[in-house]
């Protein structure tokens, strides 16, 4: 094949990306001048080459020139050991971080589980979340929140989690919760659908 | 002015209609046939010759060709009479009755209060909503649900009422209430505003 | 049937109206006070009384008062009578106007020949077509211009015309064109289909 | 700075791509196993090693493992020699390529002129364009196609290509001509700006 048309190829894999823009990314690249191209792929070497999963909560970081084998949040001890976020994907802790509402430690499950999916546990890391949480137990945690997705397969996944770990949750006396439902910022009640709605309603708090 | 150019300037004035729709709107009407003209007019006038507000709910209603003066959800004695849900418009309270989650009574105030406005008081139908909040308290109200969007002048409007009511439901012990907030149907946690995550967060509950 | 929801069916029917816009045009009427509404149903009255079809063009017009049977544009002697513009819609004929770059007269088909349709000379006004073509001659007609949408629908009804007008046309020495092809304003040619392009290319002129 | 981060810029600085996006793109290579990762580097590698400007056209292609200097189109001797066409960007030969309605040869000027630079020699490939109008002179050159955007941009740099050729194509008897002008497959005649149909009335061409 020609080396254009792979490049394109290649882009054309990446997430949400066309093949008309595909092309363009790779015109945009071939056009760059030498030293822009090198930087961009020393970046992307040397971003593989230092970056690997957190051994506590698997999500991807860069250790640098370290031996780190812990996440900056994971490494962080001022946080509350009480808690633990599970959630779907490393994107979603940095969305829980700019929020800026959340203390605890997470944990990310690398995915979630169609719906009918046979073989759940092959999608999700939910050995090691296993795991994680029986060692969070030695250190106080009392409370796993599972911050995933409000569509089918999140609600499936969070359903699939409550059930695989509802004997290690018993044995240890740890609380299960799910996000709160209702209006998010920006809804207008006449768009809302009747689910969002029935949650706002059953979910409502005094006003201050 | 030219008539035609005049119908179109009405169809203008119809909410997020531009000049381009009105225009066409115009020209539909214009070549209907008789018969179908005839129609829309008469429908047009039938509806403004039969409608009226509820003197209860104060959102529009038909009367048909009978005297009454409540609509059907006002007049239907089987609803809680312990729950009063203020609203914006007429269209949220069919929004929240799709929802089958709410079987109390309704108070449409019939626009919200914008942040800078020095006169809330004409914005809304706030002396209409005292007075249905006292007679309601002789029939059992015990919690005002105030159903607003979540937005600015939503939230503005919220605080507004809640100030306003606040002699009057300390007197009669009334709770009000809001809609509860977190994450809406559909929503994913990557693509969440911090507020939203937050409140999702702040009210979190028990898995099932 | 609810007179309310009467009124929203009946805009329902508008052209490219939904449900919900439906229901907000009707709330929006029954909502406004009495001499708004007023206004509305006199401005649509006296539309449909004064409007009518321009017995030359067959474009809507308002004659007012006055019993005129021309409408604006073909009661205008100034302009070019060797020219004739065949348009399906109304509104074309203002697209047309406002561009400034046409200086004859027009004649609405109103409306277009789908591709499968068996009686064509039942969905445009054919037979006043042809009238109007010989009425012109007499007058200096010299060129019909088919400026029709450049879809398939649009084109296939120029073959349509330039089939039916042919023995007149070749009868009276009259020539018929249709609109140029190329770019059209803000094309930008890397999203250009290939048809464009081929069209631009025969039609390309020289640089002044 | 960390690796990630600065991965994440690098992909911010591709055409069209925002901060979430760029996200997207690095946390995509970064969780590809490593025999993916390869092959997309690889492949970058390999294009920029193999791809050049062709010395005729000055479009990227790629000679593999060849030292071939002309693109596939300019190594083409079945071509007309008597058309040169002149666009913006590789992807405009693309297009018309697509188009099937051109034989002749191409020239790529790389970009085109800001309606306010001052020195607009130094955006577009306008001394190897010269030269390549001359070289293609004595090859039977007998007219120049500006196929530039039909935007303000567009048509300025087509200015200034006629003015800065005049000299060399009155010298040797070239023409230069432009796309046509006119409706654009797809147009409806009621949406179009006024330019596009003065273009097309101008334009207009016999119906056969």
């Amino acid at each position: 094949m020609d080396p254009i048309t792979k490049l394109i190829e290649e882009f054309a894999h990446f997430p949400g990306v066309g093949p008309r823009q595909a092309r363009r990314f790779a015109y945009y690249l071939l056009t760059r001048n030498a030293d822009t191209l090198k930087e961009f792929t020393e970046a992307l070497a040397k971003a593989k080459k230092t970056v690997g999963a957190c051994i506590s909560c698997y999500r991807l970081f860069s250790s640098g020139n370290t031996k780190t084998t812990h996440c900056m949040l994971c490494a962080d001890t001022h946080r509350d050991t009480s808690l633990l976020m599970v959630v779907a994907h490393d994107v979603d802790v940095e969305s829980v971080e700019k929020s800026s509402g959340y203390r605890g430690y997470y944990f990310v499950l690398g995915g979630t589980v169609p719906i009918l999916e046979t073989k759940p546990e092959e999608r999700i890391r939910l050995k090691k979340l296993s795991s994680r949480v029986k060692e969070a137990t030695g250190k106080g945690l009392k409370e796993i929140i599972l911050a995933l997705d409000l569509n089918p397969e999140g609600e499936h996944t969070g359903n699939f989690l409550t059930h695989s770990l509802a004997p290690l949750v018993k044995e240890h006396g740890i609380k299960i919760s799910l996000l709160g439902r209702g209006l998010s910022t920006g809804t207008e009640l006449q768009y809302s659908d009747p689910d969002t709605i029935k949650n706002a309603l059953s979910n409502r708090a005094p006003a201050k």
